[in-house]
Parts: structure tokens; sequence; C-alpha cells
């Protein structure tokens, strides 16, 4: 049994938790989080106990730990774990400032532990089957990528203006995504950005709406767009055109009930927010940071997996703000 | 914590046992099997304890029993469980014999305990809520309902043989589900039935594709339509049509992948079997039983919809057989 | 070019006339209606003469009739046009009385014409290629066929007084679609019936709401079921389960448009009723008429066709009255 | 009725001409051609007469001309036509050169006649119908556009030579589409294009796969992806988000059979090129032509939409040349 330390007791260190108590092959020991309440909250559920973060990262009873706290904790925790010889797991991103990402890469290099970065749509099972196609070669040579990423609605300002700005906060998973489908670095980045949902959020100074354009050096194209509400749902979907063919991944509906009448045929709203729609992402994702454990395998994606998102929303950030695109090497 | 029992540690025995054990409100307290090893395994996995079924049914520790056993225990077992004071969970169906099941019941009503039938289906999320919608009035008056069931392949001979027939191993859940989308009881039933998919299954006496017409008191008429095999997986869909409108609840696929190429477009088979079809329906139906025994409600499915849906199947199997409609009372 | 004489100029008559008008290999010389003003109004679209129906059926300037005259008059019609030698087209049914129908092919037997009957479905686009794709293999031997056949709302009771009832009028057509797909001739015949949409059509002695049950000698099963009334348009689909797989037509939306909200998804209705369903069905009919003539090959469906369909309707009728299932030798 | 002169007989002036001739209200007198077996072809066929272009825009037996000749040929057509007093329809684009556009615009303004440019996809039901929902306040402000178009194949180099690049030839429709659905112009295009089709496209100085970002003055988003290659058909789509809900229009497919087996179901590919896609849309724009002569009403696409589009591919062009963004004042 792995034995894992939760760093971290939020709505997403408790998913975390939970999928390794459920697990089978790992055991959740302890939980920190900066509120005793919540450690002892999910330590209770999961059967562990709640220690100081500082106490986890050191102990030799831990194999590997689950960073879930605030963003601006993540390098330093990362850099403390590996010291320690721990795997770690760690929820994008590592920091806000990709040169504080490089350093804490090159620790983690020297540490030789490995880092796993949670990009957990690559987990879900329908985005995760549509790459294992196109990696298979059933649409050959990928040319275009499209993802539409909604989410419900806008977060409190108090959370954007801590957030780095939708490219770094929002956009960068669907960075990931288009890194993940276009299996090739983005090297030219054009993006636009509007505040059309809620003033407070371009007065906080940043946008809610918001689009790209990526190129590789191979000439693929990817375009995403974002948008911080939908009416319908956490609206999540790609489509990659290939030269043999095009694949896509929909959304997920409530339930598969449709409803007739003289107005037409009515369906379901898609799954409602992150919770449902990547709970069973969640669990892939910790299945295969557990592999890579066990098996002495790299997981990925990796911290180099980050810091290239990063770099693309950092890149993305600065072409919405300049109106000129920016140029990756 | 309701302690539970439960009698049978087969595939659905186990399916049950996990769901009381993750219920967080219910414990999996005894686990008895034919098979010791089977009971083992399903009581170590819910840490539960492995024991004899007479002793469940006797244990002043056990508040509910859960009876997946073969179906010609089910009569002695619930008998001897209310008479203990438990509340009963069984798989469907009571007895093959309808007086047998009629005997039961009575006992059953003596003794004021409430009795639940595994009619899983009515708590699929999709079913459940396409039936919410009926009840609520938006197709209006029920008029007509199609049930299209198949399963993915037939099972083996000698699981037929001792099955009661198509009508009543495969049929008795559309049958009862038909009931429920009605709202009102079917007093006259035409079967027809085949030997298509395997010839062993004719050779032992039974059918393998099969279709039995409806009708109510008050006219409205329901058609299901059954196969022991489907190549493109576990195809389970109804739709109801009323005054009003028609509302359909459809199959639910591996996942959400489409892929397009000159061919056309080619999404994903539908869920394989019942494990994966049906399982948040087995959540929810245990949920539905605990609740009941926390509230003191009756359950429902109940032992007299149990019979019922009996009584159709008996009636479609002498149908088939006799080439004309059968009335009930 | 074939010169073709139209007799009935009512809204069927019309669409017939302006086919032949389009098709570029036929042209529409002569149009008879018992309204003369409706022939005239035909006759003056499409380039064509109004005359008597006596003189257009004896005139040695038509090579072909289409008859789409009130159903008392198609049998007398049919005789006497196959009589002076012309191909015969005639809408469905040839008579309401099966006895009279077969008396009347008869003759067209012996005068050695063609007669074809107007199962327009069979010509729709959809409907004919999930037909072309059961006959070329795709899903094995045939073995269950559900039709699922709803008009948008019920005739006149005046029509209902006329029509021979829904079995005869209404799924007459349904009936022949279940020949064509099962390419086999049902056995046996259940049928069930009922008044739940307008209680005048009950109290004309008809029914608005029916099933059917079909079974062929080698047990291929179908169903089928109408109602007089659906809210989302004119509902027309079928499926068919084979032992290789599964084929089914759908419906046609009024166009691709979909709308999401909080409510969920929303498509459009199907097409409302036969004039825009099977406007395509109709021109592909007449293409089919044409050529048969052509080539000197029998046109298919044939008055057999319409005979057996019939029988069928007949037997039907006559199972929902008495309860009683109705073989066919 | 209407007299209408047809200018130019290939393709896309047959289908105008027999639009004009199966209108019931206009009347196709003459056509011209380059060859003139093309002129008689389309005459004979539509009961017009062939004559020379230039006796045709200067015949007093003509109230309307339909521009379907070479690109290089249109300036001076609507010009000599609007200055001989007709109504003028001209399909896309109106030159090459957006001086040459406007300089022909102010003729035609100052000759007080109308000028309608053959943006056809603005009439297909499934478009036309979307966008009359969006202005009538259905999903409320719009937001984000986001347009996916894929012709089947690439047209021969030849073509590609005089076509004025991907931008101005192709993406030009999706660009009108664009404003037709944002309802505000865009005033700032990133573009980037890349030959991954076929490198014959990249030799001749143009790209095969594109893509655009284009943002209105208040913020307004939209993005257009093209690809000169789809395996799967002629690829229209767009879908538009907006502040209460998100509408979209989708393919047609050639049928609505489906077929399902142990691959999953399969359904047809979508209709396959222009001719078929946009044979309604071809007749709608034709009434509505038709319609402004009649009512003396301004037509619409207008040539100043032909223009503005025009300037959205000039400006594409030039930024995926450059790599930066251009603004449009």
């Amino acid at each position: 049994m792995i034995r894992v330390g939760l760093l971290g007791a939020g709505r997403i260190g408790r998913i975390h938790g939970r999928n390794v108590a459920a697990s089978g092959r790992a055991v959740l020991s302890l939980v920190a989080d900066a509120i005793p309440e919540a450690a002892e909250s999910v330590a209770g559920e999961c059967g562990a106990k709640a220690a100081a973060a500082a106490d986890i990262v050191s102990s030799p009873d831990i194999d590997a730990v689950l960073i879930c706290t605030p963003t601006d904790t993540h390098a330093d925790l990362i850099e403390a774990s590996v010291a320690a010889g721990k795997a770690v797991f760690c929820e994008k991103p590592v920091d806000l400032a990709s040169a504080r990402i490089a350093a804490c890469l090159e620790k983690v290099t020297r540490a030789r532990k490995s880092l796993m970065i949670g990009f957990n749509r690559r987990f879900d099972p329908n985005f995760a089957e549509a790459e294992r196609r196109i990696r298979a070669g059933d649409i050959g040579e990928v040319e275009l990528v499209t993802i539409l990423s909604r989410d419900p609605g806008p977060p409190p300002v108090s959370y954007i203006e801590r957030s780095g700005g939708l490219f770094r906060d929002m956009m960068i998973h669907d960075l990931d995504m288009a890194r993940f489908l276009l299996g090739e670095e983005p090297v030219e980045v054009h993006a636009v950005g509007s505040c059309l949902v809620d003033k407070a959020i371009g007065a906080a100074g940043d946008v809610d709406t918001a689009a790209v354009l990526l190129k590789t050096a191979s000439g693929k194209i990817a375009q995403i767009s974002n948008s911080r509400r939908a009416t319908y749902g956490y609206d999540q979907r790609f489509e990659v055109h290939g030269a043999k063919g095009m694949i896509r991944a929909q959304n997920v509906p409530l339930t598969t009930v449709e409803f007739a009448d003289a107005k037409g045929f009515r369906s379901d709203p898609v799954l409602p927010f992150f919770l449902e729609r990547y709970a069973a992402a969640y669990r892939a994702e910790l299945d295969h940071f557990l592999d890579a454990i066990s098996s002495g395998k790299a997981p990925s994606p990796s911290g180099e997996d980050g810091l290239k998102a990063q770099l693309l929303a950092d890149a993305a950030t600065q072409s919405a703000r300049s109106g000129a695109p920016v140029r990756l090497s």
C-alpha cells in the first residue's frame, strides 16, 4: 500500500483524499490544511489523521504527497517534498510565475523524484479515448484543433484577483489540452479577450470571454475559446480535424431523457461543473499517479508539461494585452 | 447505522454489499453464501464477517437482509426474515410460481414487515427521471408505451433451463417497467416468441426473441420486445407517447467520442451489460431501501409489484405457447 | 416522352401532376376531376388539359394513368385503364374490400398490363436506404421489426367514417412497410386498438390508437404502433434488429438548429405531415413508375402487394374487434 | 413576370437559371456565356434564348440580370447593367481588388439601382433560422461566434492560382457569415494559414488550412476555421454563444439512417458539396432577390456587404502573411 499525505483539504483535496481511500492500493495517512477543521473532516472521512504540512512532508511513513493547497505554496511544497524523497502530485499551476516554476523543476530534476501536474482533463474518459485514437492514427496527421470551454458561471471577483487572469487560471487547462491533442508545441500565440459577462471582472483587470489561435512549427493550428458563463452547464468539448478524418469528444448530459412536443425535442443540460464532469477523470488521474509510483515510470503530465502550459498562458495574456501575437522559441 | 446482512455473495450480492459499505448510513455486518469462499471474499472486501444464512436471519444484530441467493430459496428466506423482524430486500423474482409468491406475501403482510423487490431499472437515473416527468404530467395522459430491451448475448442453456423462460426471467423487468410507466394494470396480454438466436435455447423449450402487447382497462397500450442478443451492447430503452407529448429514455454510450470519415459518423456502442448500465440504479435502489427503513415507509417496488409482474410474465408465457391472448382479472 | 393522364386532382393528384411535369421524361397531358375547377387548376399549372376521366382512360394519346380519385372508384378505373392498354399507378387502396381487389387484380393480370400501388413510404430516401442495407445483409437475418407511426392530428370524423378504419386507412402503410422490411409474409396478427385521442372517433366505430404484433412462418416478429395524434410533427420511424446488427431510419427535423439554455438542449419538431416528409418519396415513386414503363419491367409495389397489405389490415381490424389473433394462410 | 437575363451559364449559372424558370414569378428570357453551347444548353432547359452578354444588358425586355461569369468581369457587368437600369444579382466577389469594388459600388449608388451579392449561406434554412432566433433575442447579447467550414476537397491548382487565395475565395463566405451572426463589424483580424492538405497549393502561394480570430469594437469575438478537405462531406456549421444561451446550426446528413453493431453506431456523412447542401439556399436567395425587385426594397446582402467581407478577407490575407493582426477602421 502506498502511503499518501494530503496537503490541502479543500474541495479538490477532498476529492483526491476520497479517491486514495477508495483506491484499494493506497492509503490516506495524513491530511494537512490551514483550517484544522477541514483537515480533520477529510481525515475523519477517509480514515486518516490530521497533521501539519511540514510533518507530512518530512514523515518517513509517507511515500507520496498530493499538493492541493493555494497556488502560492505549491513550489515550496514541491521542493520540500522531493527533497524529502516523496513522489509528488501537484494541482496546477506550480506557480503563477514561469521563472519560479522553472527553478522548482530544476530542483525536482536534481532530486530525481517524480512530479505529476493535475491537468485532470487528460484523464476524462471521453477526452482520453479521443486522444488515444488520434495517437493511434485514426484521423491521420492532426491539422486543426478546436476547443470550446465554458464555465457555468464566473468565480467571485476576489478569486479572479488572485488567479493570474483567465488565461492562466481557466484557459491553461485548454492550452494543455491543445498541446495534448496537437502532439506538437505551439510556437505562435494570438489572443483576444473581452469583458462581456461581468463588468466587475473587467474592473479587476481581467477578461471573462477570450479566444486564442495557436500555430505549431509544422503549421498545425489550434483555436480555443472560453467564457466564464454558460447557461446550459459546464461546456467542455473539442474536435480535431485530420488528414483522414475528424474526431470529437462531446459533453455529458445529466440524463439521456428526451421530451418532444410542439416546440420540438428537448434533452438535458450538460453536467453542471467539474466535480460532476471530471469525477471519473480524477479517479483515473490518481490511478495514473499510483501506477507511476508502483512502476517507477515518470508520470504524465509532468512538471515540464505544467511549465509549457504556463508559458502559453503567459504568451496569451501578453498577446491579449498588446494586441500582437507572441512567438515562443 | 442500519445493520445489514447479505444472503448470497454472487455477482449481484457483491454489488449490493459494496453499496451498503459505501452508503455511509448502513454497515454490512454479515455475509452468507453456499460457497464459503464467496462469502469470505465479499465480507473481507466490505468489512463484514461470513456467517450462515440461518444465523444472519435470526441474529438480533441485523436490521435488514438483502436476499441475493438462487431463486428457489427466496420465498423461504423472505418468510424466515420477516418472521425474525427484519426488513427485507429481495432480488426478483420471489418465486417462479405465482402461487408461492402469493403465499409468501401473505406472511409478509401478517408480519407487518417491509419487503422490497429488486426491480433495479426503476432506479436507473434516466428511467426514473422520465417516469418522474410522466407522473408530473409533462406528456399528459399516457397512451402508448414502447419498451425495447435486448441482452448483449444469451446466458448458458443450463441457466435458461432453470430460469422459468424468457418471459419470467428477462421480460419480467420490462413488464414491471410497463406497469411503472403505464400507471395502470394491464388486463390483456398478447405474446409471441421465437427461437432465432440460438437453437439450443429452442431445444431447451424456451424462446430467445419475443414481443408482447399489453392493454389496460382504460385502453392504454404497451409493447415490449426482447432479444437475447444485441451486437452493440446492452440495449435498454423506452418511449412513452401521451396526449401532450412524448418522452423517452435512451441508452448510455461508452464515451461521447464521435469519429467521422467517408463512411460517415461513428459513435460508441452502449454500455455492455447490467453491471455498467445499472451501477447507479443499484446505488439508488439501496438508498431507497435504506430510506424506507429509516422513515418507516413502505418501500417500492413492493412484494405486490413482484407478484403482479410475475402474473404478467405467466400470462405472456401462456399466450406465446397457446397463440391466444390471456386476460387478467 | 411518356404521356400521362391524371385521374383525380386533389391534394395528392396535384403532387403527382407536378412531379410528372417536372420529370423531364413524361408529360402530363390530361387531367380529370369530379370538380372541374380542380382539374383546370392542376392542368393549368402543369401544361395539361382538363378532360373527362372516361376520355382519358380511352384516349389513344395516353400511355399511363395515375389514379388519385376517391377509393370507391379505384377498382373500376384500374380495370377500364388496363383494358384500354394503359400502364396504371393507383393510390392505395385498390378497394376497401379484399375480394374486390382480388377480382380487379385478376383482370389486370389478364390484360398483361402493369399496376403499381402508391405505397409511397417505400420510396422515402431514408426508409429506402435502410431497406437496401437490410437486403444487402448489413444486419444479417432480420429478427425484430419495430415501426412507430403517428399522424400529427386526426382527420375529420366524416373522413374516418368512409376510411375503412384506422387499420385499413392509416396502418396499412405500416403493414406494407412491415412486409417490406421483414422480407417474409406475416402469418399471425394480434391487434389492439383504443379510442384515446378523440371520443368522436370512437363514436364513429373506429379507434385512434392501436398496436399490432405480427409473426412470420420462420418466427420473425414485427410490432407496429399508431396514434392519430402527435404533438411534435408527423412521426415516421422504424428500426430493424438482426443477427449482425440493428438499423433504423429516424425522422427528419424542420432544421438542424439547436438551442441550449438552463432547461437543456432544444431541437426542432419533425416535418409536419406527409406532403413535407414524403415530397422526395413521391418523386422517387413516380420515377420508379416511369422506369417500369420505359423498361417494360413490372413496377413494385404491385397490385399483389396492395392486396396483401389489405389482408393484413383486415386481419388486424378483426383481431382488434374480437380480441383474438388472426392467422393468415 | 420579372424578365431575367443570365450572364454566365456554368455550374452556378445553371442553378440560378433553373430556379428562375421554376419560380412562377419570373421568366428566364436570355442566357449568355463565353461558351455558346453552355448558353444554349441552359437556355434550352429553361425555355430561354441564348444571346450575347452585351445584348442582354442593353435589352429593354430584361428587368434583372444574374451575373455568374468569371470574377474579373463582374464589376464591368454590374456597372453596365445598373447603367442600363437593371436590377442586379452578382455572385461573390464583385472583384478581387477592394478598390475596384468600391468604385463599382459608387456607380451602383449613383444609378440608384439595387445590387445583391450572392452570399448564399445566409439563405440556408438552418443558418437563416439560427440567425432569426439570434436577432429575436433568444440567446441574448452575442458574445462568441464559432464557424467551422471545410470543403470536401481542394479545387485544381489552376483555380487556386486565379482565386485570390483561400481567405478571399473560400473564407469570404465565413467572414460574411461572421458579420451576419455578430451583428457588428469586426475591427481586428488575426489570421494564420498553413499548407497541410496539398503541397501544390503551397507552391502556388496559397494555404489550404486556416483560422481567423475577429474582434468587434464592443468586444464580441468570432473564430473561423477552414480546411480545403474533409473526408466526411461538406462541413458547414456554426455556433453562437450569448448571454442567455447558445444556438448552433448543424450539418445535414445524407439520410437519417443509423446502423449499430459491435463497433458502435454509424450515421451518414453530411451532404457532399454546395450544390446539395445549399440547393434550398439558392432558391431562397433568388426569392429574396425577386421580392426585392417586386417591392422596391433594397436586397440584402448588399454590395456594401460584399465590400466589407472583401476587406476582412484582405485583412486576413495580410495578417496570415505578416504574422501580425490587422486593424480595420
